[in-house]
């Protein structure tokens, strides 16, 4: 894209001068705190209002910061997008409705299952063991073949989990975590290698990153991602960038996929254009390929064919329905998945938490006083206007962030029942569900930076090293 | 593509539809000489008809086989091309003209440099000896900056030279050596480091072969390559499924590229279209990468920037050509190239040789008869109908193929300017030019098969061994 925000306005997509827009708004702001002359400034708000009035020709809306325009081409297969209804790629989560995404629309729309009382149950039975919270609380809600690894693991058959992270900057937020701590507690319960895909290409081909800046991040997440507490016998986590050139399995997988996918697949899918990168579009294969054994030779004694679970968030589905469709064509199984719901941002559920936005997110590097701030000051409030007004109608935990924040992190459920009674019936206030949160999150983000601490290069490095883990194929 | 050759002929281009004819003119001929049954032949016969008739429908002409549809995009840039202009890609070389392509012509369209009279008698003072043949008979015909890597050379600094081969069947035939014939004669004069690539992905992407299989051809063909007898201290012979996965430079290069070029220019570049896969889309960074030093720090010693040298024939030309646009957005410098004309096939030189059709080459694995039944039999002529018409009016060197393959291998300049003459003349037969032709192949390539039989398998797998050579860095 050109530098400068004058030219080629007219080829540039809704979203583009949406993002444009955003810039330019975010410079001028950094002009005015850094106290630049009044022409620089005057010049750049110039800018802005153009910038905007592009954006309005365009799209026929006013720009809203934090809205991007909703015109945009569906997940599924290209049908253009309904009034109300939610977009969800793997680069954009937008919805109008403050409850969030709309879940069992999205199961169908994507052909996924729900994970219902029964699977949970089974389970259940299956492992010996009470679910994980995530589990019980419909966080992870929806999945693609997990009875075929249930079967699997009651036949006393091995597979193995795969989940992964785009690092995009270094400090990680919260919500980054919940795949990770459902991972840890599922490697746990089944007792089954993982492997971790740090997609440092992603970020360098999707941002204005070198490699080396890329590769960096992807080291810095893997102490974060270490500091949840996984076993280095059991867990490989790799960069994309390091370990396509160290591995004999991986790029071989990779191009089997690149075989069987067409740009018009990628297209319809991601929403890729004729001037995207050449790298964006084949970039499905190289997430794909980690769906195989046999990317890993050095875990699985390069045997192909053991099953792989993903647990992730939704919106990263897109690439496994493609590499669902490609495995049987590569004679490979198919990976099953969990899907988890999004982790909402402070200021409501409308959209995903980002790590861009510094006021959207609790960040694992957060003091307690800048917990309790964020909390305080941007946590989307489902309570009334006024106290009496909460006392007499009671607030609406469906909206309020801070009680969505504690479904995800508040292991009593009791406690958690408690206070959902509590505050819609107005007994409880928002500024006392808030405090509940921040005593929740101060010690968790406490102990994860204690564990952090703990972190050395040196793990790191073991963890990155491919080699053979503490199980036998 | 599907299996079936009925399905979906409406959406396949001339040249799908081209190459589905020819294949099912395949399928016939095998099953005929298969002795099958009439109903399976005729079936078969049936298809072809319709095939063929889907082709007229598609192009308004009628199928010839060799002679792929015409209204093919033009390598520059997607004009169209005129009913007398040659077509050349890297996968496609034709020509209407019986010379062969006009190369005065291609260079104008590539926006390459002549190899005049001036560049040579440079090159043969900066070496202190006569240049090689295929640069005195104008072979070697086209170039990019060779005047740059003349100065670095002048000035003590050094290149490297960087060649390959797409390893699409085992058997090579004489043409895939002129390459390698010319970079171990650059080697030697210029004591430079070499790497060879085998695209033996591209062949995986391209062609209906397995992983496995067009790993095994790389390896035989590094065979043949390695019996041109290049020097093992300097010489460095890579697969691409190999070496991209032990190599900590190269896959950083190919994603570099890959973030620097988009599917508009891939497709300008090499008429990719929607309906290819993404392998193929993505391709060209990895033919690109290794003119980057970078991408062998095992060699270059982590260095960048060391200028590298691509001999290879011009249809290889848009790989580079996009390779030196991408180069200085990446902070490298531009390869530089020398192009070579075409080997012609047997049949005449509208076309070049291709494995694929063992009547169309002279393969090194011929044995003396073979070769002189092949020459004899299918080594388009250019002298007259009868020898009282031969011996009036003379015969045409500019269309024989005996004499241009004679260019390629004979070494005495006055010999082949005597033959020239009294074919020319009349004085000389087209059967005593073809024995000629007969005696100079038969101890090229016995000589060739003899030093191929001395190349063991540990000495390829020592020339595939990522290592450094005899050069400081």
């Amino acid at each position: 894209m050109a530098d400068s925000p004058n030219c080629d306005l007219k080829s540039l997509s809704p979203l583009q001068l949406f993002e444009r827009v955003t810039e330019q708004g975010e410079k001028v702001r950094a002009l005015k705190a850094g106290k630049a002359s009044k022409d620089e400034i005057d010049a750049a708000v110039r800018m802005l209002l153009s910038l905007k009035l592009s954006y309005k020709t365009a799209t026929g809306q006013d720009y809203q910061a934090g809205l991007p325009p909703r015109d945009l081409v569906l997940i599924n297969n290209g049908t253009t997008k309904e009034e109300d209804e939610d977009f969800v790629d793997p680069w954009t989560v937008q919805t109008s409705n403050a409850k969030g995404v709309d879940y069992d629309k999205l199961i169908v729309r994507f052909g996924s299952s729900k994970i219902d009382t029964d699977l949970i149950n089974r389970i259940e039975r299956a492992i010996g063991q009470k679910p994980h919270r995530f589990l019980r609380r419909g966080i992870f809600f929806s999945h693609r073949d997990m009875d075929q690894i249930l079967d699997a693991y009651e036949n006393k058959k091995s597979f193995y989990l795969y989940t992964g992270r785009g690092p995009s900057s270094q400090a990680m937020h919260v919500g980054h975590l919940i795949p990770f701590i459902f991972t840890k507690w599922l490697q746990e319960v089944f007792d089954v290698p993982l492997v971790i895909q740090l997609t440092d290409d992603e970020k360098y081909l999707w941002k204005d990153l070198t490699i080396e800046k890329a590769y960096e991040y992807a080291r810095e997440n893997a102490k974060d991602i270490i500091a949840c507490g996984f076993d280095i016998s059991k867990t490989f986590i790799f960069s994309d960038l390091d370990y396509l050139g160290t591995s004999t399995g991986f790029y071989k997988n990779i191009v089997k996929v690149q075989k069987h996918v067409t740009f018009n697949q990628v297209k319809g899918i991601f929403g890729f254009t004729d001037s995207d990168c050449i790298g964006k579009i084949s970039f499905p294969a190289i997430q794909a390929a980690p769906s195989f054994s046999s990317s890993f030779p050095q875990i699985f004694n390069g045997k192909e064919n053991i099953q792989c679970l993903i647990p992730c968030a939704i919106d990263q589905d897109p690439y496994f329905r493609m590499t669902r469709d490609v495995a049987p064509r590569i004679g490979q199984p198919k990976p099953a998945l969990l899907h988890s719901v999004f982790f909402p941002a402070l200021q409501g559920a409308q959209t995903k938490m980002s790590a861009s936005d510094p006021n959207s997110s609790i960040f694992l590097t957060d003091t307690p006083k800048q917990i309790k701030t964020k909390i305080n000051k941007h946590a989307f409030s489902g309570g009334r206007d006024t106290i009496e007004e909460h006392r007499k109608y009671g607030g609406n935990c469906d909206v309020d962030v801070s009680f969505m924040y504690l479904t995800f992190f508040l292991e009593d459920d009791d406690r958690l029942e408690q206070l959902k009674q509590a505050y819609t019936s107005g007994e409880l206030l928002t500024g006392e569900l808030k405090k509940v949160l921040i005593e929740t999150l101060q010690p968790l983000v406490a102990a994860h930076q204690e564990r952090r601490k703990q972190v050395t290069d040196e793990m790191v490095k073991q963890f990155m090293t491919p080699r053979k883990l503490a199980f036998e194929f």
